[in-house]
This record gives structure tokens, C-alpha cells and sequence, in this order.
């Protein structure tokens, strides 16, 4: 069986091992960077960048209190960037390593469907090994997980070297003095965190009525409480209606109920959301539909040629690696016949800030439309001891569950290692677990964890460390 | 209904504050400190001071490369010592504010049987309210909660000013220039690391073949190279003869296969395990049964007198306060005629070093014992991309598995967030999860949590990231 997949992130690359351990014959093409936008300019590299603030952070506010006496310290942007690199090119070569370790054949270069069952493949001058320039391929099924690229929105102004994407934020030569952030997501939040910390003046614009719109208010708002603490300016329900060149840097007028009002900073980070990348597939020769921009898929990935497949962020579901790769093992295993079992009501939010919030299920609000009768239990970080005794005691641990049944249908924190213990969550969906069955495990004491079993006996007002 | 506790530890003010929730007429009674040994002289102080450790240990190995260039620090003991004492009281005053919350009847003195349903309390001196010396307290049911105190090995030499317990360990005016720590398990490991960090010369003597006896082999393994690595001296299958006095400092003779040894200390800690506290209690007077040295209790922790329980250390089971609370919570539901449902397979073990340890249900070597076809899922750290990028890739994520059902019967681990990660084994255990629902769950990246999913994935050599 050949397998050809186009896109080697982490939807195309987890396929192909995945492919390969079943015994697929893989070939896997990628037109720019193995690992794809996640490893080379996502996911990784922003972690890499907003793990060295946390120790910022630490420094700045706790360091003293714990016992340490600092006598001096300083934020090295160019030794961060090198770290940054180094980490990237240690994965990237990981996965290199793992695909030959499976015998999966690495193309470089781009892929275009002649038809629905050959792709024809543009060789990348930069290949060593390779002396011809393309070559077509015959498959028996594909999938395509080329990933997505930054919405550029068409504000007047846009187009100019100081107006960025992330891609660009990740990597600038120097910290800015100031930064605007147009659109207060997930990924405008991280860089607010990221630049803010490196001492760089930071506000972000959002037309929205709230930042991270896309999780829970309540975990949301630590986030934002602490952004604005530590001096971040944020307009929500503020719509950006041009950028100038001025004297002093971009001029970013926006408007608002207030009115007008510019904002001056010397760049301007457009991070408005992230569009499926199809522009080099030429799908319509494979006869594959797409739909607002999106390949159109099923439940199973497949596309309107059922041998066909779009896994990750081209499909235009959930733009996440971790949704990537899920999608992709997905495909594979449907492929060859395996009933897939991966549970995408278990689909993990994370945001790397400080606090870290994290997300699983149902919100509050969803679950409210979805017509179920919501009980919720909070259990804030403030009387947790383990988050007193690390100093972060910002933030809640929030369960979603249905009244009638006691099931858990969300879980959503906002402190410390939210990101690694939404992990009891998105199990507990996945088996339909129910509060009581949260209440029956033992979480260990001290740990921030234990604020999970708390939440759990707080849906019932019964929680041990809360006044009633 | 009058349920007397005594014992203010996490197994009595837990069981009181739950008692209260249900409606029961609760008097408490806590001879030395409310919160226990937990919160005073255990969990939570060693916690406070291991902490401190963790941001030494970035400050000496990983700033630098994080990008962030410290001119110079200095550990404070005195600092962190008021630290220590800041949160304790924050602590017992929440304790205190929750038991007046719940209109729980508080005593500071000591409770003495005189038969099976009268205590008398002889109150302490420091109190300030009350104007008698003693009283009479009748009760429908009692729980005993009186915790434990470390174990006095009769070592000659061993009663010396300077040979201590973890009590005295935890408030020492200064930090002594050496350490010789008598017992590797986790009481010992963690207070090497605190003194080690601190700069002083720590050796541990244990007696058994290898340190933290009670936890898997494959995680114990990571913590001690990396104690070893930090300088700590570790001499196992070792026993202690006798302690004197020396021109240097205490000097403890060991003796092992390799012959005779003299460690030379300025302080000795004696870290060989705790003992049931039950020295006040005048036991016989109600004809409670005791079996070696802790109070005998059937599983629902009721002594063989049915209406009085015995939870928490006292009993002589695992002594840990999340099991002490667990057990509270029990005895109180069982009192009131609720089938309490905490399930005690999913108690989790946490040594809170660098790296983490954790531990829920069987050992590898637990499981084999116990007759089940065992299967292993392993994943190392090292592979882990957050793990890189925190700068902690030393450990494992270890499934130990029955092979039959694919039954999750264990989860060890050895890395960053470990004893939060623990988490998930925890609540598989009690779903009785398998390891194909652990790998539908999705996990989100980049967490230490993934390798979890990928540990899970590796019992069947399935795991993505991982070569074959």
C-alpha cells in the first residue's frame, strides 16, 4: 500500500510513522521545514521564548521572598534566540532521524496533484543527494496536512517591513521598544508575555469583547488581570482601522465606543488567526473540494475522494498540533482498516502565559447552550498550598458538569502546570467520568492537582478547603 | 450526633470539617499544633524549603542558557526560614478559620481515654479563652488522629544534640557545613537535596540495596545520578554502628561488605521511618486494640471498638496525608451511613526533588509479584519536547500493565510536574482504564503530559516519537 503525504508538521509526520508502523509503504514531502509550523515557528519556538520569562518572572518578583539574594541579572535576546534554534534543530533532526529510522521516504521539495492518484513533486534546489528536478509519484491514498499561514487582514497600512506575523515576531534581530498586537488570541497573548517580559512596551488590540475568546471567562481573567499588572495595555471591542508610518514608529489608529485613538509603537504584530495553506496543491486537478477556503473533510478526514485525505490545520477544524497528529493517526489507521478510537470531545487547550491556562470539553457557556442543566465547581488557586508554596497563586480550577448525571463535561484551570493537568480532565471525558468518580481518587498532597479533586467536591458545595 | 476527633492533623481536620458538612456535633483536639506534622514539621515546610532548591538549581545550571546572564546570587537560609514560618501560619490560621466555619468545636489540650465514650482533655497552658484546666467530653463516636513521630533508632551514640529529626532538620539556625543523613528514603532524599543545594556536604547511609525502597526501581534511578551528580554521597546495603563525638564533628562508623567506614558530620539526621503517635491516649482504658504499635483497623478504619475510628498515621498504614485525609473522609461517611466510595488503590507516592518523583498503583516488580503477565510502556524524558525546553530531560513516564486486559495496574514517573502529572494514573487506576484508553485520550502539545500518551503508546512499541 503507498501512502503519499504532503506536509511534513506534526499531522503529516505523526501519519507517516504512524503509516509506517502498519506497514504502509510512506512518502513523505515537504516544501520548507520538516516538522512544520508547529516545531520551526509555532508551537515550539514560543514555548522556548516564554519559558526564559517565567524565570523573568521569578527573578522580578519571587526570588527575594524565597531566600535568594540576586545580585544583578539580564535578559539576553540573542542567547535566547540561540537556545531557541538549537531546540528547534534538535526536534527537527529528531523527526528527520525517526521517519529514516521507519524507512519513510523525506522528499523535499513541493507536491501538486496531477490527478487522483499521482502528485508530481518540485525538488528544493537545496537537496544534496538528489540530481534530478522532479519527479511523479503514484499513490493508492494521500493525505494532505500542509498546515496554514497567518490571516494577513486587509487593514489600509498593513503592508510594511515592520508590520509582522508570528513568524517574524519569533525571530527579530533585537526586542522592540514597543510592540502593537492586533488581535488578543492565544498566540497574541504569548507574544504579549513574551515581549512584555523582555522589557518591551506592549498593548494589544482586540475586537472582541475579551481576550482568548475561545475558552472559559472566568480562567481567562487571571490571565488578563496579570498581563495588565504587569503593564500591558489592552483595548477589547476595539477595531484597528489603519496603520501610518509617523514620527515615532507605526501609528495604529483604531476606533472604539470611546472614539478614535492612535497607537504608536515601532511594530505591529498582526496575530488575527491562522488560514489553511493549499496555495501550491493545485487540488482541483485531483478533483478534491474545499469549502471557505478549507479542504472539506468528514468525520474520518477523508475528502470528497475517499482515498484522498486532509488531516491538521488545512482541513480547517481545530488548529492545533496536538489535533494535527490525532487527525493524522486517524487517517492512517482508517486507512488500513483499523477502527480509529482517538476521542476528539478530548481535544486540550493550552496557553503558555503565567498563569497557564488550559481547557478541555465544554465551556461554561457551551454547555449552557448546549441546553444542559450546568452545575459548576471552583476551587480557586489562592487556597491551594502547593501553589503558595511556588508563589503562584493566581487562578482557578473550574469543573463543567451536567446536574443530572454528575458527568464532567469540561474542565478548565487557569495556574500553575494547567497545561500538563488538563491531562485528568480530558481522561475523565474521554471515559465519561462523573464527579464522583473525580471525588473516589486520591490526588496527593502537596500538589497543585489536589485543587482538581477540590473542584470536583466543590459542583456539591462540599469542598474541604473552601468557607461555605 | 457527637463525634469527638483527636488529632488536628490533615486525617482530623479533614474528617472534622467533612463530619460538620454533615450535619454531626464535631469537637476537635490538637495538643501541639493545629495541621499537624503535616503542615508544621512535614509536607508542607519541606516543600517551601525544596522549592528554593529548584530556582538554585536553575540559577547554577540553566540561566545562562536560557538567556538570562545573573551577575551573582546568594542563598539566604534565614530568608527562607521566615518564608517557611509565614506559610505554615497562613496555613493553620486557614485551618483554624475553616474549622470556626464550619462550627467545629476547637481544643488546644490533650485527650485521654477514661473509658469507651468519655475523653478527658487536659487543656494547654497557652490558651487564652479558657479559665478551666480540664474536661469531661462524651461522645457517640470517636476518631483517633493522632499521627505519628519519627522513629529513634537505638544506634549508640544516637542521643546527642547534634543528631537530629526531620523536625529539627527543617528549622536549623544555620546550615551546617556537612549533613549525614541516616536513611535514603524519601524523608532523606529530599532533605539532601534542600541541604546539598544549600551548599552543605550531605551523605546518606542507607541500609537497604538501593534509596526510596518503596518506589520503582526505573524512577529512583534517575534521582539518585542526579544526587550523585550534585555531590551527595550516597553508600547503600550500609549499616549505621555507632555515632561519637570526634575533633571534627560527629563521626558515624558504617559498616558494609567493603568493611568498616567513618563518616565524619557536623549534624546527623535520623531519617528511618515514623511511628504512631500514641503515647497520651491511655487506649486501654476505652479497650482499643493495638498490633505493633499502631492502632488495628478493620477497612473502613473502625477500631475493634466499632464506634471509635483510627485514621491517618496512628493506624499504621501508609503514612502520607493525603492517605490520612482520604481515611477521614471515610471513617466520617461511614459514620453517617454514606457507603463512602474513595477508592485506596489510587493512593499516589510524590518525592518532590529534582526530578520529580511519582508514583500510583503497582511497581513493575509489585505486579510481577502479584502474578499478572506484565507488559512496560516506557518513554523517556529526553525525547519529550517540553521536557527540552524546560531544560529537565532527565527521567521516564513508566505503564506498567497487565497484558491480558491491557489493564493500567501502575503509572511511574521521574521528570518536571511529576508529582502533578500523577494525576492521570491516578484516575485511570480507579476507572480501571486500559492503555487503549489512554491512547484515545488526546494529550496537548508541547506538555510533559504527552509522554504520558506516548508511554501508553510504547507498551505495544507504538509510541511515535520513539525509534524502533
Amino acid at each position: 500500500m503507498k501512502i503519499v503525504i504532503i506536509g511534513g508538521g506534526p499531522g503529516g509526520y505523526v501519519a507517516a510513522i504512524r503509516a509506517a508502523h502498519l506497514g504502509a509503504e510512506v512518502t513523505l514531502i515537504e516544501n520548507k521545514f520538516l516538522g512544520g509550523t508547529c516545531l520551526n515557528v509555532g508551537c515550539i519556538p514560543t514555548k522556548v521564548l516564554l519559558h526564559t520569562t517565567e524565570l523573568l518572572d521569578v527573578l522580578k518578583n519571587d526570588a527575594k521572598e524565597l531566600g535568594i539574594t540576586v545580585s544583578g541579572y539580564e535578559a539576553d535576546w540573542k542567547t535566547l534566540q540561540k537556545r531557541k534554534t538549537k531546540i528547534i534543530k534538535k526536534l527537527v533532526g529528531g523527526v528527520k532521524a525517526l521517519l529514516k529510522n521507519n524507512t519513510i521516504t523525506q522528499i523535499m521539495g513541493t507536491g501538486v496533484f496531477l490527478n487522483d492518484h499521482q502528485i508530481k513533486v518540485s525538488y528544493n534546489n537545496n537537496q544534496d543527494e538528489i540530481s534530478k528536478d522532479e519527479e511523479v509519484i503514484d499513490f493508492d491514498f494521500a493525505i494532505i496536512a500542509t498546515g496554514s499561514k497567518p490571516v494577513i487582514l486587509p487593514i489600509p497600512g498593513s503592508v510594511h517591513p515592520d508590520v509582522i506575523t508570528s513568524d517574524a515576531a519569533l525571530s527579530l534581530e533585537a526586542v522592540p521598544e514597543s510592540l502593537c498586537i492586533i488581535g488578543g488570541g492565544v498566540i497574541g497573548c504569548e507574544f504579549a508575555t513574551i515581549y512584555n517580559a523582555f522589557g518591551c512596551k506592549v498593548t494589544i488590540i482586540e475586537m472582541l469583547p475579551d481576550i482568548v475568546a475561545t475558552m472559559d471567562r472566568d480562567i481567562v481573567k487571571p490571565l488578563k488581570d496579570k498581563l495588565i499588572k504587569d503593564g500591558v495595555e489592552i483595548f477589547t471591542r476595539t477595531k484597528v482601522e489603519s496603520i501610518k508610518e509617523g514620527p515615532d514608529g507605526l501609528a495604529v489608529t483604531t476606533s472604539s465606543q470611546a472614539g478614535e485613538k492612535i497607537v504608536t509603537a515601532q511594530k505591529v504584530l498582526l496575530s488575527v488567526g491562522r488560514k489553511p495553506e493549499l496555495s501550491t496543491l493545485e487540488l482541483e486537478k485531483a478533483g478534491i473540494k474545499t469549502e471557505r477556503g478549507a479542504i472539506k473533510v468528514n468525520q474520518k478526514m477523508q475528502t470528497n475522494k475517499p482515498h484522498i485525505y486532509a488531516v491538521g490545520d488545512c482541513n480547517g477544524g481545530v488548529m492545533l498540533a496536538h489535533v494535527a497528529s490525532a487527525q493524522g493517526i486517524f487517517a492512517v489507521e482508517t486507512i488500513v482498516g483499523i477502527r480509529s478510537q482517538i476521542d476528539f470531545k478530548t481535544i486540550p487547550y493550552c496557553v503558555y502565559t503565567k498563569p497557564e491556562l488550559a481547557g478541555v470539553g465544554l465551556t461554561e457557556a457551551e454547555a449552557r447552550e448546549a441546553g444542559y442543566d450546568v452545575k459548576v465547581g471552583n476551587f480557586p488557586m489562592a487556597v491551594n498550598g502547593k501553589a503558595m508554596i511556588i508563589g503562584e497563586t493566581t487562578g482557578l480550577v473550574k469543573y463543567v458538569t451536567d446536574a443530572a448525571t454528575g458527568e464532567i463535561l469540561g474542565l478548565h484551570m487557569a495556574g500553575p502546570r494547567a497545561t500538563d493537568l488538563i491531562v485528568e480532565g480530558a481522561l475523565a471525558i474521554h471515559l465519561e467520568a462523573t464527579v464522583a468518580e473525580l471525588k473516589s481518587t486520591i490526588h496527593a498532597h502537596p500538589t497543585v492537582g489536589e485543587s482538581l479533586m477540590e473542584a470536583a467536591h466543590a459542583v456539591k458545595s462540599e469542598s474541604i478547603h473552601m468557607m461555605r
